[in-house]
């Protein structure tokens, strides 16, 4: 069992952008951050620039002193990696929305998982004070010390099992990824049109502070909600050239009437 | 020919949400509303007093010395409004996102559109000085007068003509109307599972303030963007109960995946 009564120290596998964000805002909550590792060496290398600490240019080669080992790798790598670590008694966790806690059992005696709900960009800083940390535990130890340094970096800690966990995953890729996708298609529309995008940030930001306040069925407005049957045709006419769109125009505002009109 | 230098007086046509936060937005710059109607007398009656201004309980009891008219109905309401309106010698506008100019031909010397594309919400008020005004006249002097007025009340004020506006709508549908309804399914699941929705809030925000940054096609990722079909075959698994939901996750997904990988 882990005698540790906080987290001190950290290693991170990974050099993507939630190894550069995440590492960034534990260093800023001064917990050490002892080395990296990742495959990528030169990544490797500015990251541990940027964290003031060292790089390895194999995982074996990583420290074995760490409270703390963070795998943010991509999902698929995760296996790899824990096979491949020193042996070490500190806690691993992986930072994945998906991959349940269980992935790290049987080589490590306290694992877990710390998965930050936010869209990371490399040299975008987020204010990590707000994003979510989900926090799972092999046991009530592990959970109670990786909510106790999560609780240094953010104010926004949970404690999520790994099924839940798979949920907010899910809906994190709608509200974010497929989100996203509909900017995109805007976007591309526009200015095929020779209209500038912008003219859309101001509505872009109002949607989504207005479901801070709102439950998102009643902030539900437009031609589909209204069941104006006449716009929605309009539109879908405005789109006989471009089938993809058309495609996304007719199941979203189909599923609108659906869910207000029955 | 319209002789005025600028518009000083307003006349409102509907007690809506446009009607509603426009109307204040234009009270707040000291420009005087003379006069309501809405065929919902209380909801006139409530705006009135709002805007501290009369109201009228049919439309040809308007005045008729009101430099401008707006119409804030709903479109199909718009050629029964004008149809009714006593004779008058102001600019008339409509501000629908999908209905021509010359849907006000004929009837009037001086009209056009006054388009604020922001979603309102009738006891939210909005920034109005972000809020795009997107403007037509029916000939440069009701254009100007139109433009001078609008910058009164936003920082962002364009002229759009009606073909332009109608795609402008369009993607408006795509990035609110739609965005709101991937948010609705998201809170319905995360309900269902006993998940807190404010998890997704900070998610939400960031992902609408990332694109105001950088090119929505840059700022994509996630499964789909990843070509990660595990993920993506994983989550299509666990909507086998919410057949609509897993529509909208099969397709917006497999979108990305054509968008990023040919």
């Amino acid at each position: 069992m882990n005698l540790l009564n906080q987290i001190s120290t950290v290693s991170i596998i990974g050099s993507g952008n939630v190894a550069s964000v995440l590492g960034k805002a534990i260093t800023d909550a001064d917990i050490k951050i002892l080395d990296v590792f990742s495959p990528n060496i030169s990544n490797s290398k500015l990251l541990a620039e940027k964290l003031d600490c060292n790089y390895v240019d194999s995982i074996e080669k990583l420290n074995t002193v760490s409270d703390l080992y963070i795998l943010a790798t991509p999902d698929n790598e995760i296996v790899n990696s824990i096979t491949n670590l020193p042996t070490i008694t500190g806690i691993v966790v992986h930072t994945s929305g998906t991959e349940p806690c269980e992935i790290l059992a049987g080589k490590f005696e306290n694992y877990g998982v710390f998965y930050p709900l936010q869209t990371f960009t490399k040299n975008r800083q987020v204010d990590f004070k707000d994003v979510p940390i989900c926090i799972e535990g092999s046991n009530d130890k592990t959970s109670d010390l990786l909510v106790k340094m999560a609780r240094k970096i953010s104010n926004n800690v949970v404690l999520l099992n790994s099924e839940k966990r798979e949920y907010l995953h899910l809906t994190a890729v709608t509200v974010n990824n497929f989100t996203n996708l509909l900017y995109s298609i805007a976007h591309d529309v526009l200015e095929e049109k020779g209209i500038d995008f912008a003219l859309l940030h101001p509505l872009i930001k109002e949607t989504a502070l207005k479901i801070q306040d709102v439950n998102p069925h009643l902030a539900q407005t437009g031609p589909a909600r209204r069941n104006d049957i006449t716009t929605v045709n309009k539109h879908l006419q405005l789109l006989e050239k471009h089938p993809e769109f058309r495609e996304i125009y007719d199941l979203l505002s189909k599923q609108i009437i659906i869910k207000h009109h029955g």
